[in-house]
């Protein structure tokens, strides 16, 4: 018998995420009769929509030239996009170079102390089939409340910043060997830190635990890039990232719609 | 002369299994004529058979496109499974970029405790001969009760998980170092998470020490690929994980059947 | 309610920061007649101009053969930079191998520290709307005066020596714990060995927390390359490198004037 | 002057090893006209010989095809093998990916400690002139018993497993701090479980201090593969193993003769 | 005012030194005509000289076939070599894999202890004008004396060792936070095994801070190479080795004379 509340905090899962990061094969597409080239990018253009679901970056620097977001309701349908990008006309131009797999997610420290709590002192026992349904209870008025949050649409800033992270699980410094309480008080401090960003800085968070080789993918949207810099380097010294935080790759990219693509691999930087 | 019991848990070998990851080579494919896309797919499908003991999945991110399991009796037959697929038309479309080998396991601490204790507590000298026939009793046993595990067929759900897993010998925390004791009270937590999750994924867990670059491989099947989130960021909690788990690459991947093979190539997920 | 200063400097932020590094395909250029090399060289030299905002380096070992280094105003610039030279015919003999997005970076320990007690001292409460006026006069007073250095033209000298890096965050020591006095001390210390190498080097720091994969990328630009070695090496034993400095990869290079492409593209290293 | 014995134990050296991994070129092999097929093997098997000295493995997984191990009296031998192979016709099909270099090496800790014991009892000055007679005598005598061991062939069991390892230098753990006493009996622990596998598995250990990227090379030789991970598993629960081994990736393979390279190539795995 | 003498060791630089490995694209090699491949060979061979500054070693195993070590006066003129190489016929049959870039060095710990404390007890205030005069004046005696061997010309030995290293800053153990007498005492105890090989192995070290991404780059030269093994091994143990070494990859190679090119690039290794 459990005597103890659960470790894992209360989560919801949105919508399924993919990102891939791809080089322009450019001699090949500089080979390409002009009249080709169009169609090409027509027809990707189309594949790709209106930007709320799937939309483009040029990406900075020598480890993509694009940068593609989706966001779909399920991996099913991630799977279809990925496959048929695959097989279109700008596959063959196109090498996938790097990729993240991830589900949209809002973890709830807040609602979990106070939803263990209440139901330890009601003597409820953890994973006993009262307990799931009260957690199930929990979540599905979350969920109602966040909806938006859960499946949104892919916010429509000029530019993007992309890393993957992992919580430490060091010999002495391990944040699964934390109390729940440490952890929640930790991630509130966080949370200050970006609250004071509103306003300038989108953040959604994506979790990867089973799905990629780092936890949480984190994507920052913004108009203007320095915020990414100023509101990453201030949370570095708070102490959940100082002594809790491993980052892997960063991606920086600019947005452009799907119709200029185009003028993108003309050269050109579409404005958006 | 030794005096006091193995460290090692007894553990029983099923199935020899090989994961191959693969990057189609679209641009190939597609150049293709139609007619020929058909029978290299049939060849190709006639040669994985009924899905039972080889099956293919389209994986989610640019890690690969392809991953196909094998479960076989042997090594030699593995080994001719990998030669022949190399040696198919097909091979010619197909880049192996990844691959792990093992052997379907099952640990049994809970049997090795106890036959170590009674065999110790009978004054048997550990790895003498009496003990060692005692030993192989115990092992046949288990072998002929869980026989089904030890050779399953691949489970057919939707979408898979797989990853290759290490325990950490660090210079402090060493799970090679701990005692028999509290290893298999770390396990034992650690199996009554899964135990909750039964009927929603279906693991198998197979042991590549002196196969493969790490220690184990998990394989988990469901038909909702969150179960696998949920799963593992609980299990990230519990004390064997968070303290003595260390994980490679995860590989994600939705099951079809191999005569759909060439609705795949052709950019159309197949369903299952 | 905030009651202690914040954790992170103040810092100025200048001219955004590009490095390519990039293969030669020397076989493919041998292979064009010369006319044809000799266009190409010449509307590479056009499209990088006076040396000022983008130069050429010829680079030190297999890691690249040639090193662009590009300052620009912003982000979008730099982008448009790197899309028109992937379209530019030399694209086609250039294969991107590395490069380090950033931003120059003045750190401002002093300022800070001073700044932050008085406003403590006045019950000014950290990130109010009054902290805030009060610390944009600061930065406001500090980018006016040094304004050269964060709009700097890239240095003339012959060689450069181009390497990221991080500060440390160990189990036990880590930068991001230590106190804003310890910090400043410890970056005044290191400052002061930079002191005495005036003259001989100058070097251009910039910022790439949420732009790339280390925290700061460091160029120094020098007559004499020796002394590269002898600073670094010397640096190597303050308390702020020694115990808190994680290094990448190091590029050396000798820069030329991009007129003379064509003659490091016919293999003689151009005189700058 | 030195007062105390020295730390390494007294090693015998033998024959100069290399482990070469190579790829096969499926596409470009099978696209040649059977007859230059069967011309090229016969031209590779007659240059491996009789397995004694070069012996041909068909690797699992993707890290590899084919596996050749040479033994050779000396590095100038390996070096011209390497480049005969290079430029045999075979040669074009064949893509190296990865190596090992190395050899067979016999670590005499027991004589050792027994041998510097003496001397040092008898006042001898350790890396004396006679300190160093009568270290030499004790390696001819041991050098002469063991010559098989030495100089031996290539086993000629069915299946390989080859790893690189290293003896762990950490902060807290280093075996390089260790004494000689405590060396000495790790090792000896070590070599007992070994022991019991005598007839299982035939072991071959090789050095790479200053050859390679790892400290030793292991070949272990087996009929059942099973014994690989059996003899692996209970070793890393010994102190030598789990406090300091650090492994390298794992090479398993399935040996057959040179001549049946041809069959191989057909895609069929030879029988032994 | 700084009261303590310096930490950084005082060093003598010599010859700058390049390292080039190369993969040789056998099958384009083997399909030029035999005149085109000794035109070629000759060509390079001039290029490269009598070996006294530069010298081709064959490469055991797979990381390279070619070592190019080349010695010069300056940076200027290994810019020049690398980018004749490039250009040269041979530039189209050879891939540079990997290379190093240092400056030939000689530590001074011992003069550096004496000096230091000679100035400190004169009162002479470090880096003060007095004392950088003083501190020129030992470097510049030590240079004359020591001018062979900061100048060497590249030995004839049969066999070269190539491999890169570091000193540790680890979170306990950091050498760069040690006491200039204790690493002076490490590297007194280090140089006197190496004195014992004096005849057997000749070593040169070249610092490569701020050059390439290891600390120091080693090269031993000797006959026999068994001697790299036991020196080695042997250096293993030492406390500056055992505790603060950190090793790169390591470079085997066999020396042949330049005119002999063609006769390696046929497949047989030349005598030397």
């Amino acid at each position: 018998m459990t005597t103890s509340a659960p470790a894992m905090p209360l989560t919801l899962d949105g919508s399924a995420v993919l990102h891939q990061m791809m080089r322009v094969k450019w001699a090949a597409w500089r080979a390409l009769p002009e009249n080709s080239q169009k169609e090409i990018a027509e027809e990707t253009a189309s594949f790709l929509g209106d930007g709320r679901h799937s939309a483009p970056f040029a990406l900075l620097g020598h480890k993509s030239d694009l940068m593609l977001i989706h966001f779909r309701p399920s991996f099913e349908e991630l799977a279809q996009v990925q496959l048929s990008l695959s097989r279109l006309a700008i596959g063959d131009y196109l090498e996938p170079v790097n990729s993240y797999l991830s589900v949209v997610e809002l973890g709830l420290y807040d609602s979990t102390a106070k939803t263990y709590d209440q139901l330890m002192e009601q003597g409820i026992q953890p994973h006993s089939e009262e307990w799931d349904k009260k957690i199930e209870e929990v979540l599905q008025r979350q969920r109602e409340a966040m909806l938006p949050r859960l499946l949104p649409d892919i916010p429509s800033s000029r530019y993007v910043c992309f890393y993957p992270m992992d919580r430490k699980r060091g010999e002495t410094k391990n944040w699964y060997e934390e109390s729940m309480a440490q952890r929640g008080r930790m991630m509130k401090e966080h949370g200050m830190i970006g609250r004071r960003y509103a306003g300038k800085v989108r953040q959604i968070i994506s979790g990867s635990i089973g799905f990629d080789d780092w936890e949480w993918g984190v994507d920052l949207f913004a108009d203007d890039p320095l915020v990414f810099k100023h509101l990453i380097y201030e949370m570095r010294f708070d102490e959940v990232s100082a002594v809790y935080a491993l980052f892997g790759s960063f991606f920086v990219g600019l947005r452009f719609v799907a119709t200029d693509l185009s003028e993108f691999l003309s050269g050109r930087l579409p404005a958006l």
